[in-house]
């Protein structure tokens, strides 16, 4: 591993959360290090996101079968963290087009050893879509809306709902909504209370925002 | 009437709409002047738009009531254009604060001869709201949103709809949204097809848009 | 079809616009599956968008023989709604270099069974040609403008007809203008009142303002 | 009450929180009618949130009896919702120039029925503040960061805790940090992973936010 | 006169411009000595732009009484340069908001000396105005243009005269053009070649350029 | 060549710059239709810009002899206007980096009939490059600016000449200066009275605002 | 003094700089209980920015009488840090509108101990004014340049000196510089190498910045 | 070397930093024409920046054997200038990701003959990192904090040290944060007085400002 990386180690102790490894901007060289020694079986579980399957394909393939790698959310890991008994993720997404960032959503919460379950592609040009799927949604402990262009998914789903919303704008969109800015200041200036917002396409961090809920909830019932 | 004004007197020839006069950013004597000339009832019908309270105060009293005032859409008028047998347009807004705008709307539509039924607050965090409000929308031939914020409603409207739809967003908001900004890019970016969009808080533009096609309309029944 | 899209099966009963695929973002086994999907006699015609030709030359041979496709406009489609027999949609441009959003238009209104009549290259720097194209664009019942650059031809369009306009800015300029905010910003600024605006680009969506407006018109002169 | 207000009267039942009034923008008498309403025990309990000393001042002094009104927090209410036994919400600030929104966070969160701990003054130039603090703030079981110019606070925090944090961005700063922009940008960037954000200066969003978490706590604790 | 102010007394050798006072964000004090030190006959002539009349109304009557004062271009001067003999500039605006500026670019061209000839009113939307002035607009041998909203006058201007055309964009406008930003990108993305552009508002530096350019015309006609 | 092409054949007649083709975003089918009709030599002088050296060696080879090309401006002609005896353009530039633009300004004057003389290489950094070759820039009857970065060398020249300077802000520089966002704000926000602004790398804009004054001058040189 | 404050009391052994209060934005009662606690002799000195001169004017007599004022600069001290022996810092300005900036500069570091000697109205525009106090100015040990417009004098004085060079842009401009975002970006994108930058009008912060390097030499020369 | 370059050749007399080459944008004739220039040893040292290890790919074998290389940095040269004796630069950094820039500082200051001690990967998402190597920052003459995303490091850096800071933010992250504008805005407005800022990724620029306070050290330390 290059010597200039402070692992932060105790990361887990003190916030809840397990170091993860954005991929994006980092060498090869680099990468490879680090896949090379979270791939054996006594190293901590670590999460690898924003590895795009190009990169993916210059890894050794030997390297690689140590992995369970998903092209779409474009993460992998060598092993997950311990499965939690209770715990519900509801993931909610306006379009397929969004699928790159539900996706590192689901296999985030997946990793940190949450359930999830999700309702892709609940625009509300069809509203009948969303409240087809309200019920099912709110069975969550929590709920993650992913949406791009106008995002009006994440004010329509805060008023239907009374648990925990984060919201991710995503990039998809055009023009003004290029990037995905049009969808953040929407989902910022939501007309429903206490809809609270991540960066945008940042799947990964609303996956936390999420399993910092969904901790707390535990520690709870445990104390039952 | 200063004399380097050229008034666009064919205008209502050309392109169907009479001029008017925007009241803000024009000088106190100018707006007297325009005031004196169009007070008389042989005179064009012609609208004052953005004429705020704390300036209609300043105008002399005698001069005030040759004028229908409202302070709420800050327009005026002497007299209105003929009014139209047909063409209704719903007004379709996301909450009570958008009402100056609304109202812009509706008072713009009025003098210019069309009906017009308001549908105010009917933002989608309360999703029921626009849903009952639906059906009696759509008897309207055109439909004008107006909202400020996330302008989610749009989007909504817009799919719930067949007739036209013009879009409004308005300069309700704070932070990212403050000057009606994410509403107008979230308007513009909206997921359902073919809704139109006016610059924010151009209620008077809405209703030209709108009168722009319930004129194409009445053309076409005056033929039968 | 991928299992995870919830197709608004009923939308075209609902807003009287049939559902199109928009494919940048699409993965290609998602967008091969779709093609697949709708090449066959039996299913509603649907609208392809954004289809880039390099994509298009991915896709195999006998699948893209089932498909009207147009690389200016970047459509396809394997059957059209039925034809009208009323409704003519007048589509302006200020130059050449915006026919990929103009021919957008076209296409998707040809799509929806409108008639089209394009005016391209009437940009205002030479006056004459839009003056000269005035009456003939007068002819439509709707005017559609694709400009970029400063988008000056939707201000003077504006000015020249009494119908319904809908402003498409184009990403056509560099500098200020690179992508087309400047073109935004000038349509939503319009000094020509009642003229509606799209997203940069957004050629599908302007068909859609369009169509709203010749499905009314259709329904009028039905009913005589 | 206006006509044309549509209260969301079942919005307590469907997403936990009882409708706001927010004052800003709305019109003085608009105000005062629903100040009169709501000054009786037997209506629901309603907060006033951006409700100004200046426009406080010109409420007829019997029905300002009727209220708690808080000039830092801009908020008024009649009676609160009924106090909860459990629930801890930490509300750590920046700096005392952040105090309109720490205060509105904890006055929004009083009138929910949640129990509050405010920390401060705790901005990182000083890093000994937060750090001494930090044993203390990590008892509630949420924390809301109220942070203006770079907002780095919004980070350090989130590195710090476990539990959910939700950042506000607030609106104290210039140049560059002017509005809120630069603090906003910096909360929804940090480097912390699941900091969710709020809209600048939404002390009464965030207060939302962490009530969600809350009552889906207290359901938790109640069922055992 | 302030001692910490390096007045730029070869200016007008060097680069043919007298210095001009920028009255905006100046203390009263300061002005005020200036304004006494340029009030005698021996003193060069001064322009003093952007003199408000509320600052002005603050300044002694005598004082006063050895100014030239216009309100509308907010401008003062004791004596102007020495009149040129030939050199004609054409001004020309879309509105009579527009005032403020144009008649900033007149008043500073007449204070230098030339003569000027103003075209106002003539915005895009109604085309005739533009068309029918057209011809005399061309007698002068530099054209300043000056519009708000969306500047679509500077492009058509451009396509209309082969003269040396300076386009200032004006701070008239709401919404996206708040602040003439709609105006500014507009003139620089201009369809029409060598249209040259100004800061907002910026009159006195329009009236600059041209002086640039009728100074040097001068030069050669005085050759001959 | 394509039908939907109007060109704007009076264009000199009525402006007195013979039309252009921008040759970025044309597909390479239109380049070539029109470089062919464009290769003989009894057609008008045409001036391509924006040809990069990539999409030119695409063009087949006997095309290409036809043509006059130069790589680093970009530009193409078969034959140039006729030479002008009198009219001299200094052309200056902040660095090598501008050179791109810097050249497309001397390439477009010549092509129009006018001497250049560049003067290359003189940022601020180093003050005395700019002193130095003061005077012979001042013998030219116009100054174009290049720059990028801070463009501080548009204010700088503007203080040192009596000739009409326009400024083009070029797109050389990285972070905030990327794409020549900060060197258009500079440039128009010179200190210098009247430096007249052109778009981000409109090298052509910049040569055509010359020319108009060159034309001019001519004129008047030629009247005696 | 409000009990929700910690001082950050012993910065000046951490940082070397003690705590200053920054008064825009504080009540009036916290400001006036913290003028009160200051105003006594045996207090550590410490310096209140930004204080307004109408803020100023509603402070008691009394308490004023306790005070050093400036006005211009917005500052108040009780008493000043001990002067150091050596230590020079030359303050450059590019306008007499930048004074309330450049004061401040000068204000804080005389506060601090530091001599400092100012060179106002050396903008570039007139580049004699600069290149005469150049010999001056490099005498002192660092220099600070306060700016607004196109900030074009940063760029310059960086090409002149060897110093240390702290940029300050001001927010004195209007239009496209409006509120000093032309002149912040000019500044950053020097083409000077080493020139660092603080915020708009952060005055304060660059005599901090400039008593870093100060303090660091002092403790050289002291070990000496 | 081609003609057009205007070295500035008594850069280092006049501000104690020789030349440098930035190669990005510059034509790969002209850099492979100045690194010949440069190769031998009877030229002046000179710094390359920029040069990414595609372009260095393309150079000629002998040439590049000729310079020392660093792929990381983007960095060469041939040789460098003398060695201080004394002068210390910590150079501190948030992440990995930002080695790129940490390394262009470093690089840039060893090439110019001071010594530097990296700190990398000390973000304060885990607040220990900064905290550890504190002591060890603060052993240099001068800091230098790289940092992208909400370059929290940069303030709380600037409240752990009495040394002149210089922040870098980096063009690390993405969604709001790409292109490193949140960062910057973040660094500006730091909580932390007298951080000094220089523009994105500008990591050469940083090493310059700490040169000038090193240089500036250092003729103190010779006068003793």
């Amino acid at each position: 591993m290059p010597d200039n990386i402070r692992f932060d180690i105790d990361r887990d102790v003190r916030i809840g959360l397990p170091e993860a490894v954005f991929c994006e901007g980092k060498s090869h060289d680099a990468l490879l290090s680090l896949l090379k020694r979270f791939a054996s079986d006594d190293e901590k579980p670590i999460l690898f996101t924003r590895l795009s399957e190009s990169v993916w394909a210059r890894v050794p393939k030997d390297l690689r079968a140590a992995y369970d790698y998903d092209p779409l959310s474009r993460t992998a890991w060598h092993r997950t963290c311990p499965r939690h008994e209770t715990g519900l993720a509801s993931i909610v997404s306006a379009g397929t087009a969004d699928a790159f960032v539900t996706h590192e959503v689901a296999r985030t919460l997946e990793y940190l050893g949450w359930t999830v379950r999700l309702f892709e592609d609940c625009g509300v040009a069809g509203l009948w879509r969303i409240q087809a799927a309200r019920d099912d949604i709110n069975k969550g402990d929590v709920v993650v809306v992913c949406a791009g262009l106008d995002a009006a998914l994440a004010s329509v789903m805060g008023g239907l709902t009374s648990k925990p919303v984060f919201a991710v704008p995503t990039s998809v969109g055009y023009g003004i909504a290029e990037g995905g800015r049009a969808a953040l200041s929407s989902c910022l200036a939501s007309c429903a209370p206490g809809v609270a917002v991540m960066n945008i396409d940042n799947g990964y961090g609303a996956a936390c925002a999420a399993a910092r809920v969904l901790t707390l909830l535990e520690s709870v019932r445990a104390a039952r």
